[in-house]
């Protein structure tokens, strides 16, 4: 069983390439909606929401939890690790390997949130593993709300006008790679894209998927999947369905704060 | 002793206010940096996190409370102040009041969060009073982020476009007023002021502190103000000053889950 959890629903899109690589396996998603956004938490509270959000995905008996979260996985998930049996998977490692196999000129953007940005957490495992890379970090604490209220579509102005100004220092490094440090972003794929023609984008969420279902063993189970979120999930399959391309699914509410 | 809580750190705009008509009051404000913003919460959690805020505030032995937090005002206050002795103020009724005796044509415009709109509070107080009233609520759920990153220049043409947007159906009103009913709201009063010439902004948290001033005896104590915020208090200084207009004050953590 694979637990994934995010600080809302933008971890869905990680579910969703899962989900489509390992159709047999079973999947219990957690949602952190009552406390989203992380990206703007300090290093102290995202420790304490990580450590809560796992602790709950661990009483589901999960054999590997992915932390479908930018900021979770660049600024606290090393630094819990080693307190957990269970494997933490995070979202830095697959997509920097991707990003090292597509550039051509090593020179890699990187997006996500403030406190992803701030970590640094990119831009060291890139230099670890390619020490003449250039990496160019930007953080875009924008572009969560704006998917979130739905400005999303490919001639949005609004979020054109964001994405311009938030990418004018990737466009001007020349990089030819750019990783989305946050599982919302790929929503607006199409917006950063059209900014940044030719520029091959690495989305996090689906590298890290891809990453865990060449390592898991595809059970021989009838696959299911259960969702769980810490607010309401009134109107949940509603927001739910913008990250699953259009699927219907139903969640239920757990009081995170005790664990 | 006066206490106000906020999701987060817009209420300081109702601290600022009340500070200044009554200086030698004591103050303890508590922002709820770790689980903001409250704009988008279910009406269960925000019962939950506004009766931890007021638990926080009642230990530091408060005479009043100010909920300095448009979203807890309209979706829960009225519901849970029965169960407090001390009593608690909101930001609608000083603001509807303020609105009634401001507008000339009867047509009153209401803005906020999501959560804030949802809930009909402000209009149903609104026509309680004044039966004949034409109401025009409209959420800005955008607006919250955008004032958290900066984007508050008269000029700054995202906040322009998302604001054009919200406004147009309190435009095609006819408002002659409207209520910022969000404590973010005013630090983007020039550009709602601008879309809306002749219109009579009400700030809802400047209403709630005169409307607290006037029924709450000055202190002879030497003033104080102490803040306390859920998440790690760095960088506190720098966003309050936003917020208070330039003035630099330092915050001390509380774990708001415990309450």
């Amino acid at each position: 069983m694979i637990g994934i959890f995010d600080s809302g629903l933008g971890g869905l899109t990680a579910y969703r390439e899962l989900h489509k690589l390992l159709p047999n396996e079973q999947f219990v998603y957690f949602g952190d909606t009552g406390r989203v956004p992380y990206g703007s938490r300090s290093h102290e509270i995202l420790k304490k929401y990580a450590r809560q959000d796992i602790d709950f995905l661990r009483t589901k008996g999960v054999d590997v939890i992915l932390a479908a979260c930018g900021t979770v996985s660049s600024v606290v998930l090393d630094e819990i690790a080693a307190e957990y049996t269970v494997p933490l998977v995070g979202v830095v490692d697959a997509s920097v390997a991707e990003a090292l196999a597509a550039t051509q000129n090593g020179i890699i953007g990187v997006i996500g949130t403030g406190a992803t940005i701030s970590s640094g957490a990119f831009a060291k495992k890139i230099k670890a593993a390619r020490a003449d890379a250039q990496v160019v970090s930007v953080a875009c604490p924008l572009f969560v709300p704006l998917v979130e209220n739905g400005y999303i579509q490919r001639d949005c102005t609004v979020t054109k006008l964001v994405a311009a100004d938030y990418l004018a220092p990737i466009k001007a490094s020349g990089a030819d790679t750019l990783i989305l440090g946050c599982t919302h972003f790929p929503i607006i794929a199409d917006i950063i894209g059209d900014l940044l023609p030719g520029v091959t984008l690495i989305s996090s969420g689906a590298a890290a998927a891809r990453a865990i279902a060449k390592e898991y063993p595809t059970s021989d189970a009838v696959g299911s999947s259960e969702f769980f979120v810490s607010d309401s999930p009134v109107n949940f399959d509603e927001v739910a369905r913008v990250f699953l391309g259009g699927e219907t699914v139903t969640a239920k509410k757990v009081d995170i704060e005790k664990y």
